[in-house]
């Protein structure tokens, strides 16, 4: 039986397209069928909840609200799901604060919930977009229960996730899960 | 202080350069650093090892020694090493020969040894090869000691991994390591 | 003797880059070396002269002019320059109304001069920028005297040249150069 | 009216692909719809003659002969034609070969015929296909009838084109069509 997870688009840098009549970079509709089509993904069943298309700025508490229902409905707090895992792409100003939030009101989770985004679009080259998904579908089939961000190779454990606007990637105030003790 | 892993190449076709006088594929130099300028590795020390450049049906026996040795040079088998994680790229065709033959030859490992190829060279379009090393790299930082297989979003523990030659990826005899039960 | 090109860059949507602190894209700087590192082209010494970073709708008229002198001083007017061809990196916008003002100002054209820009940054996954530089720097090599703007696989010859918003490239009046009679 | 050009394919470097099987590459189908996937090509109609997929060190006296006839049927001899002009993509190796028979056996050309091939497949990272498939495709509006090799941003025009297998691009006895007198 192969491994099934929950991928929830949220919007965000990642999924920002080009509008060559604007000039303008923005949230329009999910890419996430076009990164997946970039990867090989044996043995696991990825199930796309396509939410919104949102600048993470623009993440209303309600559309939070929402975030924090999808991960419920992926069945990731239940026994009798088949889901081992979720996946949420998510703007990177606000990924910490929807985590926080998913970290303190979801109890009970049976597999790992792990947020991620990109600091270039998908649609540029040289983005971080591919990878950052790539390590997110991998984290979400081996880590343990929890929520986390994954993103540059690392994992960051929640609570206590930030963004390094300065380093231009994700931190935490506790020691990252695989450093060596 | 950053975690540290060792990345060992020893060839086969995800390092695979094109040569425009013959029309050749073949292995001639590692490309680890171009594809680690192609990937953000934040908070991990990458200490390669370019071992040898070889196709994996050319290896022998002493090749094999060399790359065991490298493995234990690693310091994955001592408590003092500061190496938590050690990656190998290597031909897909006897990876799992490769794999085996650590799995039993190295003992009191501390870290995971995680061994990765790809099916098409890093020098192709719409190649495996940044996707299998990502997962590589987050794999030698996530999982615990012990010997894999990691490739198209799927970790494999030694014993019992094998190439599947018609679907085109690794299988293992044993369920993977994270299948829901 | 290898033919002589010169090429000169203003800016505009082919060479805007992602500011991944602010999201945006803008010029700053020219990315002509990067888009000719892409390429291979033989037998012509292409001479760059980065004229400013602008998007052509801030072009002022004292720019335009600045770009008027640049066609001039390339010697593209003089039978004793070494000069075949002139290349102008140009936002698509006011591309136009640049061509016109060298077709009426720079007389006694020895060679072409040929404008170009681009839909897509070159940055931008699925650019046509290093189509239409490709195109421009052939065209400036074979085209006979006079002012041009090649892109997407056509030649419009100034005067009478403009960009055609809904079927996002640019047209032309009279018939192109190239057309069957 | 739009102009229209025959593109006649052949194989060639240009269009091998893997296979992940063997390992090698080699000419098994045309790429040339995925080529001009990547292209703009306005106010040009493209019409494709798919002739053979072979390397050209492997061309009979036949292929050939089909080859001549094919640029015949695009009418490209014939003033009644809508056709202005002829791409053919060939491997380089054989490529002055074939140009010159052509130049030989077909008289009365009222548009060009270019012939271009890449020394890099399509299929890999930085190959030159694109570039010269864009410049070839350019080439066969602007060009003057005759026959004609484009690569690298050169025009070579037939008689007397060869491959240059140490400057990896191809050279003609007689000036550049294109060179300053």
């Amino acid at each position: 039986m192969p491994r099934r997870i929950t991928l929830i688009t949220t919007g965000g840098t990642i999924e920002k397209t080009y509008d060559d009549l604007t000039g303008e970079l923005s949230n329009r509709k999910t890419l996430i069928r076009r990164m997946l089509g970039e990867l090989r993904i044996e043995g696991t069943e990825v199930q796309i909840l396509e939410l919104m298309s949102k600048d993470s700025l623009d993440l209303t508490d309600e559309d939070r609200g929402r975030i924090v229902d999808a991960v419920r409905l992926a069945g990731i707090d239940s026994q009798t799901s088949g889901c081992s895992g979720v996946v949420i792409l998510h703007g990177t100003d606000t990924l910490a604060e929807t985590g926080e939030l998913i970290y303190r009101e979801v109890s009970g989770l049976v597999g790992p919930v792990v947020l991620t985004g990109a600091w270039r679009p998908f649609e540029m080259k040289r983005s971080d977009a591919l990878q950052n998904l790539t390590e997110a579908i991998f984290a979400a089939g081996v880590l343990e229960p929890g929520v986390y961000c994954v993103a540059h190779g690392q994992v960051h454990r929640f609570p206590g996730v930030s963004k390094d606007r300065e380093r231009k990637t994700f931190v935490s105030r506790r020691p990252a899960l695989s450093a060596p003790d």
